[in-house]
């Protein structure tokens, strides 16, 4: 293993590989190193282009903490992380809802919410009401399903960016005898992905926008399905056709329909207009 | 842009770079997204490996500091530096020499040191004394070249390692009018790369050993000339042909001499064995 050159350094490396006990993890980084070492000898990439690649992923390491995950952010950004999704979750039936990125803002555990109740705390926001019914493949209902949601506020902030303490616009529901979720909301607008990091600089010094559509993030579980981890999109939004993530498909856009003041389908009496979000999924059975 | 799937993805991700300005720059990102993504179809990686994937690169950002580049730790044991060097570093004339990879221990702007200087302050070990000539691609001596060493100490621990303050086993030193360059230090030991991190993990989980065998680094550089970043390495050592980062090369394994106590080259005395290494380098035109 010496005088190593470019044309045989790949099968060099590969061969250090060999005496890993993991079969999967040895598959994974064969196949790491093949595709890597592809990519060095397409682009020839220059020293300097090299230490600027190293400068970017510490950069983009170091640009996480427990509210920040700069990394997820570039796999979003390249399309990475859907495709993932695309290889996990082929959806084999229409009445099975499509899946799509879980995103950067997700927090384990949000805090129990009653059907029914408001989740806006004190955000202020164009009031949103959303409801919906959880079914198998067959489109029978299915009752104690969990629904984790989260999203951002009006002007496009979760509550992890914002310095307030504790879970804002997020809860989790639990669906009833008849497969029935609903809340009160504010109305999530379009907002860029964090772009003060080095991804927010890839994103400029390649002339893409960091914008991602409206939308209300959703997690459904039960037992005997596969979690489902997808996104409702507000439709008519300007950003549908250019997510920053690649993340929106046509089954998941629908009309946040705006009402006159008067009463809610549950009874509320509002004096300004609000929303209407109706979205029912569907879980594929594991 | 929307219900993109694993196969359409790709494409959908390269047009969004065609409007980047810098042509250098779309060509990285489509060849990077061309190969990650393939990688990706190739391996179909679980959406646990994803995420343990998105931690080892966050771990791998996290635990680079100003003393330690765990992204350069990675790069070189996947070979990717050695890919990259040989890349850059075609050599085209017998006299001319090798290159290979920096490592992590380089500082730039080390102390300057004179002809024959001790760089090894307080440190113990075995004498050595280094010594060579630096020519041309014809094999003219160059003087004037400005050559930094550096070094693990007997131990195999770089000063950036150890809770010392300023420089220890590292020197700029000049080559004089006939390209001589000459310095007495210890000898170095064949050492682990820092394996406290997640690079010493990938290692330890796939059987790999951290080991580089022993050497002392260069870097030369002259007016009109190719940067030189080379390494020399102990005939005999028990990891030339098994070197953590890949970078041996035969051109670069030389005697590090033991000799007996006694008169060294240089005039000096000694009441004890010392070694004795010297080499020659050719520099590559610009």
């Amino acid at each position: 293993m010496r005088n190593l050159t470019a044309e045989n350094i790949t099968d060099a490396v590969i061969e250090q590989f060999a005496g890993c006990d993991d079969a999967r993890l040895k598959t994974l980084l064969n196949s790491l190193v093949t595709h890597l070492h592809a990519f060095l000898r397409d682009v020839e990439p220059t020293e300097a282009e090299w230490g600027q690649a190293i400068d970017f992923l510490t950069r983009t390491g170091q640009m996480c903490d427990d509210q920040r995950q700069e990394f997820i952010l570039l796999s979003d950004t390249l399309g990475v992380t859907m495709l993932v999704d695309a290889i996990n979750h082929r959806v084999t039936s229409p009445e099975v809802s499509e899946s799509t990125v879980l995103g950067p803002f997700y927090v384990p555990d949000p805090p129990a919410a009653e059907q029914g109740q408001a989740i806006d705390g004190d955000v202020e926001g164009e009031p949103l009401f959303v409801e919906g019914r959880v079914h198998d493949e067959h489109g029978e209902p299915l009752a104690g399903v969990t629904i984790d949601v989260w999203q951002s506020d009006g002007e496009g902030f979760y509550d992890v960016q914002k310095e307030i303490e504790g879970a804002s616009l997020r809860a989790r529901f639990t669906t009833d005898d008849q497969g029935r979720y609903a809340f009160w909301t504010v109305t999530p607008s379009a907002y860029p992905i964090p772009s003060d990091g080095p991804v927010g600089q890839m994103l400029e010094a390649t002339g893409r926008h960091p914008y991602r559509p409206a939308h209300v993030h959703f997690m459904l579980m039960a037992e005997g399905f596969e979690t489902l981890v997808t996104q409702v999109f507000a439709e008519g939004d300007d950003y549908l056709d250019s997510d920053a993530v690649f993340g929106v498909k046509d089954s998941l856009v629908t009309e946040f329909r705006l009402q006159e003041p008067g009463r809610a389908p549950d009874g509320r009496v509002l004096d300004i207009p609000y929303r209407h979000l109706c979205y029912d999924f569907g879980l594929q059975p594991r």
